[in-house]
């Protein structure tokens, strides 16, 4: 444990010494200063007022908590709150910096610029990861030592404090970049025919922050909540099903060796000599590779005589071998390569399915936007068989518990893959920097070329989340049985059941009529909240669309170059929309858990709930991220100078389609991930309130 | 059962007197009859040939069923297999005729067209209904006098038979007529600026042939389908868990009543003196009451002292009184009135929904899209709620037997919903034969006005055929489950497994991985068949677009008005291309089924997957019906002369989302509905092969 909290703090000391070196790169030009300095200002006062607006929320949870639950569980909730409020601020604030840096290192070479844009994402990742390690491994002590007996339940709370604030910060953050970057094109690109980033456009900074808020900011603190329930369920599933020693403490180990294979990976990516594209992937395999020879002697010196479990099936004692374990780690690197591959050949401008949807552009919006839908369906297929291949495996190896290690290490990869990700919105910042401020062509050219890697690793992270959060949710749905059957055992439970009813009512069986009701209400969850989603990202957009029509009417000076747009009014109209319209969104799937609990034969529907949200969710997630991942890079195909390129009608209608793809994409399919997992998670709370 | 056939042979007499009725009606001016014939000659020539395809398939699944089931399943499959088809010959016979009677009838008012495109409807609504009462019932009578042992087996078989070929239909005939539709739009309406129908269009006739088999015949073989595996899947529950007396004939009896009700519906828009929307939607709330007050008697007289179930659930006897069975079916009848005023809220111009999307036209292509696909991801929500009460209610009335009572009485109303739905396309015919014969612009006036009312009465349609075939498809699930149970314990069982393993193997419980990944694999098959049937689709229409454009080119004197357009290669083209491209996805349930079936394990999985394709299936079929059908009435709406009017760029906007639509909403959406009863219903039939 302490060597895994070492590890930990070697990852944050690599944060550390990153931050120092990007910090010290040459922040450009008085002018470039100057905007990314509105840039971060918009950014700064966006977060701060959301974290106020979070933060009120979550003041209520933490007292409903401690009222109906008890004190360690309420103070789990403000932990996992705080370090996925921190989480995104990091994120942000290092992405505010760098990207700044990279308009400038584009100035003298692409590496200089990709170096600037990678390392500014890396201190993201380990910084994330770190943090969650360390902040879940010293409260899991700390908490064993105070009061062992609400230990668990108190890490339920942290990972709801995590869920619940990712959502938000996903939601918020989805929405306001979403807004701003719809409503800049279609005023901007579409009727005025600006450039992307044309500073004469009134919404290009609102645009600019948003890549900060939603793409740093909110991915920061999603992939912080995915690795943390992953952590946590992982423990959880071992604690109950196999005891408190070695289970426990191996996904901390998994986490820790991990951080140092990522720290070997983002030194690769600085002293390779090859293609952007060719030293990320090499970084993640590299990663991966490492990983794989680290967690080895880590099982095998925890599991010396194998795996003891209790299966929640039977309640028989079965033992699984060290082999067995350590196979379901290695299962789980191999989803990560397996997401990464798979939504890199569906978004990637070099495979057909992007090619097709370019080509279909040419007869139109509307072939447009029915191919790259097709391709979101299509595109579900070979990650949901991935992921039913590793349940299966990982089950046969070692059980529940082999789920959850297959999980944990998919997401121990985290470090790497946020650097990835991070990755996207500094080099499309650094491009806005560099328009705006006037520097030379070439810089754009550097940039850009980068922005198109930047986006097809962003969809890769995408699938990557999606998929891991499909199999985390699983693994909490475990959870929540086997802390019920505990629960309904146990003299606290409030409906005192005789065993046999115990036993009926934990069926969980598809024959009875209450877990298909079940199933068709957890499956209707994502599309609610979906539905919310992507409606607030038409309304904002609308306004911003309405606000920029204003302004260029009232002041035709702008358009010339003669006027400066009141960039302020853009900004604060997206920062208003994009907090009033997560609320609802975001409190669907907790209400929606605590009335089913509380109708008669909850506890079984429930049930049904927590699945059917997870196979609707899993499916849409996967679809829409890949849809808009799709559409994004087949307009980047069409730009490229194919089927008529820039101008031509075949582009304007791949305009549409990535601006179709925007919300899915970056708003409602990302956040359906966190969804699902507090659908889960709030189920597992509840369960003593309500039974 | 005497009396329900007797009820079956009246509805086929009405429909002769109405055949009669329509034919006596004037079939229009030379120009008239010239352009009919070759839309009756298109359509003809598409049916024969997909009757052909069809066909070769169908005699293979008859070889294998003989082989490896038994004959009289084979039997079965033949039987439904050939009424299915006839069911769609006859949509698509009466549709040709009525067609150019209605575009005639509006030469002399409205009501005239009404009634001729009404009862061409309610021809094809009696017909199928009766066809599928008197099948069913004739075949059961045969079966249990011949061999009783194997009479439900063989019902199976029809339900197969029925299923199959209406996926096939449903598929093929979409595929024709969005291709055509969508090809046609994009190079006429678009590139050329011509009217809708305008003779000019080379692909106008493909596009004319499309409505009849598409939304004629496809139609009215996946309506027979419902009713036929409705019907099915209630005798199959009444045999199984409540003996072969009353259970099975009370079904029957439901049907045979409802059409007596339904001619009374029928009578009803002939002889009112309303609005086209207030006499179609007054003709289902009476025929509704009406059953709901001859079912009250049946279902007294049927079971004097209550219904008496062994639960499929413990095994233990529980009764049921008749007034539980008679509340089911209340509930099926109050589903029908929800599913139309649902729908109708989503998709009508007069509700707010429409409106949003018609609105966000004027922001563009890219703001109509996401409006209408949130649009359908909210639609989902009421069905959905509506669904899981009927659930709960029934079963709490009756068990899983009041489940299929409310199905069967839901499908009861089949007759007049038909008539309802076919009215949509014959309407649209009759337009398009006016506007291409050079009728006066009033004929087209009142066309028009009741296209709309048949755009909407088409979506109405569709949501209530999709929310029963939920309902359907749980029961079938129910069946599945009861079937197998029975197979196991039977020492025909090839597995031969002992009580408790027996227990164990049927616990479909959720905590089993096994069921989930089932569940996520069922999950996939809607996804991947709407992939499949939206990519041929696209790929079709892009046939249609390149030859028009061909056309075009080489004879510049058809966009003149000197030259005929070669209407017969597009016909050829679409018809080729429907054929083709309806295979893969209509075998796609089958294979996948029957390979699940095979691998070890298999039975467990199946479970999980026959529930996980119903869930996704369900909401993927609400949400592409819903967002199709709104984005219809919101071009209609933009095209009233809100927001801009006919050739605005909200018009144009709004031309994109219909054609995004046109797939959503005729093809991928409505083959969802008999696809994932073909899965539950070759789960039922593979069972003594493989178990």
């Amino acid at each position: 444990m302490l060597f895994a909290l070492l590890c930990g703090l070697v990852g944050l000391g690599g944060a550390v010494f990153l931050i120092r070196q990007v910090l010290n790169l040459p922040a450009g030009n008085e002018r470039m200063r100057q905007i990314a300095g509105a840039i971060q200002e918009g950014a700064k006062a966006y977060l701060n007022r959301q974290i106020a607006t979070i933060g009120a929320i979550a003041a209520v949870i933490f007292i409903l908590l401690a009222i109906f639950r008890d004190f360690s569980t309420a103070a789990g909730f403000l932990l996992g709150a705080v370090c996925s409020l921190c989480a995104g601020y990091i994120g942000m604030r290092v992405a505010v910096v760098a990207n700044v840096r990279t308009a400038q290192g584009a100035t003298v070479s692409q590496k200089r610029a990709l170096q600037a844009a990678f390392n500014g994402g890396a201190v993201t990742g380990l910084l994330v990861v770190g943090l969650a390690l360390l902040s879940v491994g010293i409260f899991w002590l700390m908490m064993s030592w105070i009061n062992p007996e609400k230990s668990i339940a108190s890490l339920v709370g942290v990972a709801l404090g995590a869920s619940l604030i990712s959502v938000f910060a996903r939601l918020g953050g989805g929405i306001y970049t979403k807004a701003a970057d719809v409503g800049a094109d279609l005023v901007g690109k579409v009727e005025s025919n600006l450039e992307e980033d044309d500073p004469r456009n009134p919404a290009t900074i609102a645009d600019n922050v948003g890549d900060n808020v939603g793409d740093c900011a909110g991915m920061a603190a999603d992939v912080f909540e995915t690795y943390a329930v992953a952590l946590i369920g992982t423990v959880l599933v071992g604690a109950l099903t196999a005891g408190l020693g070695a289970p426990v403490v191996f996904p901390f180990l998994l986490g820790g060796a991990a951080i140092i294979a990522s720290l070997v990976g983002i030194v690769f990516v600085n002293v390779s000599n090859t293609t952007p594209t060719n030293a990320l992937i090499g970084a993640v395999v590299v990663s991966s590779l490492l990983s794989a020879v680290f967690f080895w002697p880590l099982t095998s010196f925890l599991f010396p005589e194998g795996l003891r479990v209790r299966d929640v099936l039977s309640g028989a004692e079965t033992v699984y071998s060290a082999g067995g374990v350590y196979f379901s780690s290695l299962l789980g690197l191999l989803m990560t390569g397996a997401a990464v591959f798979i939504t890199n050949y569906y978004t990637a401008t070099g495979h057909s399915p992007v090619r097709k949807i370019a080509e279909a552009s040419v007869t139109g919006h509307a072939t447009n936007i029915i191919a790259g839908l097709a391709v979101g369906l299509h595109a579900t297929a070979l990650p949901v068989l991935c992921i039913v291949a590793s349940i299966w495996l990982s089950h046969s190896a070692a059980g529940l518990y082999g789920i959850a290690v297959a999980v944990m290490a998919m997401l121990s990869m985290s470090g790497i893959i946020i650097s990835l990700d991070a990755f996207g919105p500094i080099t499309d910042n650094a491009g806005g920097i560099a328009v705006m401020s006037g520097l030379p062509k070439s810089v754009r050219t550097i940039t850009d070329e980068l922005d198109a890697v930047g986006n097809t690793m962003k969809a890769v992270t995408k699938g990557y989340a999606i998929a891991s959060a499909g199999l985390a949710a699983v693994v909490l749905f475990g959870s929540y049985f086997v802390d019920l059957k505990h629960h309904l055992e146990s003299p606290a439970s409030k409906l005192h059941l005789e065993p046999a009813q115990i036993e009926q009512a934990l069926s969980f069986s598809l024959k009875d009529p209450k877990i298909i009701i079940g199933l068709f209400l957890g499956g209707l969850l994502p599309y609610l909240f979906s539905a919310f989603s992507m409606n607030a990202v038409g309304r904002a957009a609308g306004a911003v669309v309405t606000e920029v029509r204003r302004q260029l009417k009232q002041h035709p000076g702008i358009l010339k170059g003669n006027d400066t747009p009141e960039y302020g009014t853009c900004v604060d109209i997206v920062t208003k929309a994009a907090l009033k319209e997560m609320i609802v969104p975001a409190l669907l799937p907790v209400v929606a858990v605590v009335v089913v609990a509380a109708i008669p034969d909850g506890m079984m529907i429930l049930g049904g709930v927590l699945v059917g949200s997870i196979v609707t969710g899993l499916f849409m997630g996967i679809s829409m991220t890949s849809s808009g991942g799709a559409w994004d890079n087949a307009k980047k195909y069409v730009e490229e100078g194919n089927f008529g390129g820039k101008g031509s009608e075949a582009h304007k209608a791949a305009v549409t389609g990535d601006t179709v793809g925007d919300p899915y994409k970056d708003t409602s399919g990302p956040a359906i991930n966190p969804m699902i997992k507090v659908v889960n998670i709030v189920a597992i709370l509840v369960i003593p309130i309500f039974f």
